[in-house]
């Protein structure tokens, strides 16, 4: 080593040794014949004083250099209580230029400001701030303790294929030429669902795997095209043994900063979360559910509301928002594709007041403010229309009023299990939320093809597809969802209903899922899983509303790399050696495959 | 639970006891009126005694069952020994069937042998036989035992881009179109090699990862286009320091099955493996060194020996192959794309036989035997010509020599650090060998442009490159690398003068490796690293000679997958929203990049 002790290390019980350090100079102070330098590596800083001016004035912030010194004593009075090692001084009698550095395009300093593009263009520099190195090192953590409680539980770590045949689950795939099958593609797993369930029918029985996943979306807020999730799957498995599992893991990573999370962790219905708080990812951190008024006004004489859901929910102390602040709500509801958030304020005296109030008739103006559990001084938000968006928006304003009126608060922290959720969404919806339907048919599944009906749905799903519940899990906290799973379909009969209510022929569901139907004849065990979003998971533990803050590397909007200018352009040979262009020779003369109705030829 | 106890439990302590049990029906057998049945999970194997013959009639071979019944003593002389559960039965009193079996393509039996491409097609049934379980459990563990050494001595885990540019190492690179960005490409990464070292500048000091890598080569034997690698890298460290952890990563895993490897480990410089053993990757669990007799036959009348190098090996007890066999060492040597391997046989009395033998003078035939360290009955094995392929000839036949000669034992372990690699070899060898230049120039990096210097040739690489050692290191064992590191270049000229050597221009530097370079100029640290090829590594401790029997779903000849029939051709309308054909924008103006000289259509 280039050092004999990490600079955090150091302390009064060093004085009178002689040490030598490497580092970073984070800072430098010139006094007129002595210079302090506080020099950083990763395990702290420290304060180097140098006596010869011809060698300090040559050092310039962020050169890294090699110290050999003798620790001691501060002077009195100079001790820096803030810093581990304020009690102490390296006299330096050696540097060592390891290396020097040019002017930085920013400070490494985290109290300045400095674009996300250009940190990301200079990552290596972003990641010497505090923040950085303590959320990757935090990352680390969590997937150490996380390996650890499932290697204790007897599960094994599997690895997968990532150069593999498209498993679709609802997003694109990215696609990998290969050149020795030329005009053939690989895929890149958007998941390793398949094949976590053959290593199942394969009898592993408890496999997981911190894997690397890729979706080909259109980059909505904060996603990247690869991330990272942990993938859970055992056999003989019923849901609580999953939800069981997904709670000591969530447990397990919050004690990593010092949070309880108390068990059970309390599950909640998908119709429910709907009906109360308009999110299949409630945020829980606080109470303000949504209340339903289709029944209270359904003898209204205002046409707005002559729909065929009207709900509302209430913003405590809203009554005092300026006519500017509820201006700026009607621009919140249109940016969610709605035409505008109607609502109705409560005066002190308990009188109605704003556009709407006018339009109610006596009894409607009476039973109002008891009917949503609303009081003098707050505002009540409605919305009327279709069942879903109007729930969708009443949600979404719902965390809004949340954040505006400080009933969230930072700590706070609330889980909830949602539950039996629909096995089936038209397909229509599924497209609309930008998501590619896997099949041709008019219902695309809502957590994925392989997702089991729960048992009393078992015979009628297929013929009653919007009634069906499926047998699944999200683990939501503070209305992000950390992940989901399922008990799984083992039976072929039952994966190939499934198929076909999703619109996919026996032909298209034997050319795309084949192995996995094939696999499902020879002595598939019951199984189900979990998958917890790892990227997701990571940054709520660092407290970090993005995921990119928790990604050493990541890809900025568009899915452009400013570190490395990512994508980029090929050469001709190497598209010519991909065999991009090339007529791909018909698959295996056992398989029909998607040559015959799919040449590759654009 | 679908059941309370895992079959391999079972024992005399559970006698009375109602259990419920889950697995498949390895083996039924019919003893009239009463069955008996194996049943099989991932812990063991018990013995399942089913009395109502309409039930086990009805079952086969791979039906996943779930039984509840009554744990019993075996009957007095009907124990087995040989089975863990050997001493208890269980009494079923209700037999469910979970799931039925198709007859199946291959009987799941360690003792049948079935062809790689059956199996590889069906993994979800080879993988539940006894080899492959054990096999991808042992490399669990593996990964266990090294992440958790990696993690006490201080190192973070930190995941890096997969979806990113092309970091040329000697490879060709898997391509990604991108949709967003048409025309564009990601490149999937031979190594996180770059990334690693990115992140010692962003100040992380002690980095690991398990990381997939992608190399689209020639599936030259027992390599797939996805394979895993533990990867390290650390600041301010020496090479001594890298290959201590390597030690202690060798050690810990061997420990997995019961072997104590030797520390501290022989280390062999590379020009003495060459010169001794003819390999970079020398076996040393057997002798047999190489002799140099090129200055032994300085003024042979022999035309073959007339010859820049002449070399020899000895075969024990060789002198005693019949002709039919010296016929086959040609043939061997054929295939090497030598002309052929000359030889010697010494009778018992000590006289020289053979072709050779005649033509050489007398001083020859006495010295010879003492000049190579034979005895009588041994064979003589000789190679004539340029250095380099008549060491690799020699060292290929030694190899062979020591498995025919029983010099190399099944559970014999020889590990050797190769150290003192030149740093570079003429690009046309690399390209015989089957690598991508990564320059134009005559020279390219034998381990990789990112390897340091030995310090004594810091100053004259550029000048007199055929002399330059790399800072470099390979772990061998048994003949097989197990993985190279190397301390790393950290300065921005250095790295220059590295690339110019290799032939790359300025503008090319720039354009490849400009992030690089521009990282390299605010504070690099010196630092290194190595890594371990994972699949090899758990092959040698599995036993197995091939790395597909330790990966879960491995590929087979020419990257293709039996099981799920990949690559495969895609639809046009996948093509066209990859965007395969799109001319892509000009890069970032900033940037002159590849798209001036090379714009993406063929």
């Amino acid at each position: 080593m280039l050092r004999t002790h990490e600079l955090g290390s150091l302390g009064s019980g060093h004085i009178g040794q002689t040490v030598t350090l490497t580092g970073w100079v984070a800072r430098r102070r010139d006094h007129g014949g002595v210079a302090f330098l506080d020099l950083r590596d990763a395990s702290g800083v420290a304060q180097v004083v140098v006596r010869e001016e011809e060698v300090f004035s040559t050092l310039r912030n962020e050169y890294v250099l090699q110290i050999t010194g003798t620790v001691q004593k501060r002077p009195e009075g100079n001790e820096n209580p803030a810093l581990a090692t304020g009690e102490i001084e390296v006299m330096a009698d050696q540097v060592v230029v390891l290396n020097t550095a040019d002017p930085l395009p920013f400070q490494i300093d985290e109290h300045v400001e400095v674009g996300e593009e250009a940190r990301l263009k200079h990552r290596y520099l972003d990641l010497r701030r505090p923040a950085p190195q303590k959320n990757l090192r935090l990352r680390s953590e969590a997937s150490r303790v996380a390996r650890e409680l499932l290697h204790a539980d007897g599960y094994v770590e599997i690895e997968t294929p990532t150069l593999t045949r498209s498993t679709p689950e609802g997003a694109r795939d990215f696609l990998v030429p290969a050149r020795l099958a030329p005009g053939s593609w690989y895929a890149l797993p958007q998941s390793p669902q398949l094949f976590k369930q053959l290593l199942q029918v394969g009898g592993f029985e408890k496999y997981y795997q911190i894997a690397r996943c890729y979706r080909d979306e259109d980059f909505r807020a904060d996603r990247q095209p690869e991330f990272t999730q942990l993938d859970i799957e055992a056999s003989f498995v019923e849901e609580d043994d999953i939800i069981a599992l997904g709670e000591q893991l969530i447990t397990r990573l919050w004690k990593l900063i010092d949070v309880e999370i108390p068990t059970p962790i309390r599950r909640m219905t998908y119709a429910d979360a709907m009906a109360k708080y308009g999110s299949d990812k409630p945020d829980l951190r606080f109470g303000l559910e949504l209340t339903e008024l289709t029944e209270f006004f359904k003898d209204t004489g205002f046409g707005v509301f002559k729909a065929p859901y009207v709900g509302a929910v209430v913003m405590p102390g809203g009554a005092s928002q300026p006519r500017r602040t509820l201006d700026a709500w009607q621009e919140f509801a249109k940016q969610r594709g709605a035409k505008g958030l109607a609502y109705v304020l409560i005066d002190d005296d308990g009188s109605l007041r704003g556009p709407v109030a006018k339009n109610l008739n006596d009894a409607e103006r009476e039973g109002l403010a008891a009917a949503v559990g609303a009081n003098p001084g707050d505002c009540i938000f409605f919305a009327a229309g279709e069942k879903t968006p109007s729930r969708a928006l009443l949600g979404a304003a719902r965390v809004e009023i949340g954040h505006r009126t400080g009933l969230i608060k930072d700590g706070d922290w609330a889980f909830v299990w949602v539950v039996d959720a629909p096995m089936f969404e038209p397909a229509s919806a599924a497209v609309a939320a930008g998501d590619v339907a896997v099949g041709a048919g008019a219902w695309t599944a809502v957590h994925h093809a392989f997702t089991s009906p729960k048992p009393e749905f078992q015979d009628t799903f297929d013929t009653d597809p919007e009634s069906a519940l499926a047998y699944a899990y999200d683990i939501v906290c503070n209305g992000n969802e950390l992940g989901g799973g399922s008990i799984r379909i083992h039976r072929r009969d039952v994966q190939e209903r499934v198929f076909a209510v999703m619109g996919l022929s026996a032909e298209e569901a034997q050319e795309k899922f084949g192995f996995l139907l094939e696999g499902f004849k020879y002595g598939a065990p019951p199984h189900g899983g979990i998958a917890l979003g790892w990227d997701r998971v990571v940054s709520l533990l660092a407290g970090t509303d993005s995921i990119r803050d928790v990604i050493a590397f990541p890809k900025s909007g568009g899915g452009y790399d400013p570190l490395t200018a990512a994508p980029a352009p090929i050469t001709p040979q190497q598209r010519k050696e991909a065999g991009v262009d090339a007529r791909p020779k018909s698959a295996e003369p056992s398989k029909p495959a998607e040559g015959k109705t799919a040449p590759a030829e654009a």
